[in-house]
């Protein structure tokens, strides 16, 4: 996939030479180009901003320098623009999905007191990370990249994505214990330790229906229980011996 | 306000050393440390991490490091211990202000399959960036702190500040004009130019209530209009001429 990140700040992106967005780059599975909306002002002064029109505090991005961007970056680059702002729909796991699945996508990000409007028509589609004020749309942009590209097919291992999936069925993740398995007198669940896969799979299973019912009641809901999980839940005493 | 950050990734947040962020922390407002989990491991090699009991993919970050780290940090930081995590409070701007009262918090970042269950008795509280699949708690953890910090008082000028009082009353913001008043034939709305202040106020008052309804219906269903703004969306079009 080839991303293209149209921004003023372009030190902010630095985080992503690290860990799996590095190994994404290295593998050739992402081709990432972190562009300067700056280098495209025409003003002498390399100026991408300017006072509100109508008054009012901050400053509001100039439209020359992000169009000129914008076009030039089209060039190489086909996939649609999204702006970071709030009147966007909310970035969720469904959303991350539909997009990893692009050939190359154009992220803009705001910053001061957001873009001028007629900016507008060269947007494709404006995603919001939630209800929050930040610094810029660099702050979003960071981990809805991030978890896009996770997504993209051969960035993770085959072990890790499965991982993914198990966890992504519409419930919370069961809990997860490691070494050693005595910790200050808190041991771990002896079925952990058994070697009995089925009565592990099971307890697991209990464990993120009974989580995901506590913490996050509105995903339980939306959750259907198998014939299985009932079935679980009903015998549920035998397996939860810890 | 203290703040530290708990991670395996600290050069993760080398991205704290620009913009408002490096501004908060210049002016003493904002005493940010990046502690590395790893210095806390007491294994020969440093590991922090672990095969998960029970089978499955990945690595499971180990207690020690992680208990030690937080015991360590509480010695000079009084607040509490926030996990970034799916099981979570969903993070928005009313958490965002509550937690910019706070003297000092600390932040723990989950890295690989998370965190070994038993170390959740450290924790005090979860806070979730929403439903998606992140490398790591860190990429939550940049837009949280990111928001927070901008809200502890000072931080932000007086200006700035102001604009994001205006902009959070519970509904999104009025479209933003900036210099040239015709870019490519696309001119700025002309009551912005009349230097009609009142009318400036009601144009803008109006575009924000029709911009919420339109893509934030759920914000603006929730907004209780005014009698001063009944009265705006009747007379609209005498306001709207552009």
């Amino acid at each position: 996939m080839k991303i293209d990140i149209l921004t003023l700040f372009p030190e902010m992106f630095e985080v992503f030479n690290h860990s799996i967005m590095k190994r994404a780059q290295e593998s050739g599975r992402l081709e990432l180009s972190i562009v300067n909306i700056r280098d495209y002002s025409v003003n002498k002064h390399r100026k991408a901003d300017d006072y509100p029109y109508g008054g009012g505090a901050g400053m509001v991005m100039t439209p020359q320098p992000i169009v000129d961007c914008i076009k030039n970056v089209k060039e190489n680059n086909k996939g649609k623009v999204i702006f970071l702002g709030p009147r966007g729909e909310r970035f969720n796991h469904e959303k991350a999905q539909e997009l990893s699945h692009e050939e190359s996508l154009i992220f803009l990000c705001g910053h001061y007191e957001g873009i001028d409007e007629r900016t507008r028509k060269y947007i494709d589609e404006e995603i919001s990370l939630g209800d929050f004020i930040l610094t810029g749309g660099e702050m979003a942009c960071l981990p809805i990249v991030d978890s896009i590209s996770r997504l993209i097919p051969g960035v993770l291992g085959s072990e890790e994505s499965f991982m993914d999936e198990s966890f992504y069925n519409g419930l919370l993740e069961y809990p997860q214990y490691t070494r050693p398995a005595d910790f200050e007198g808190d041991k771990v669940p002896e079925v952990l330790l058994s070697g009995h896969h089925d009565n592990i799979k099971k307890w697991r299973k209990i464990k993120s229906l009974e989580i995901t019912k506590r913490y996050r009641k509105d995903l339980y809901d939306e959750y259907i229980l198998t014939k299985d999980d009932i079935k679980l839940l009903k015998n549920k005493k035998k397996y939860l011996k810890d």
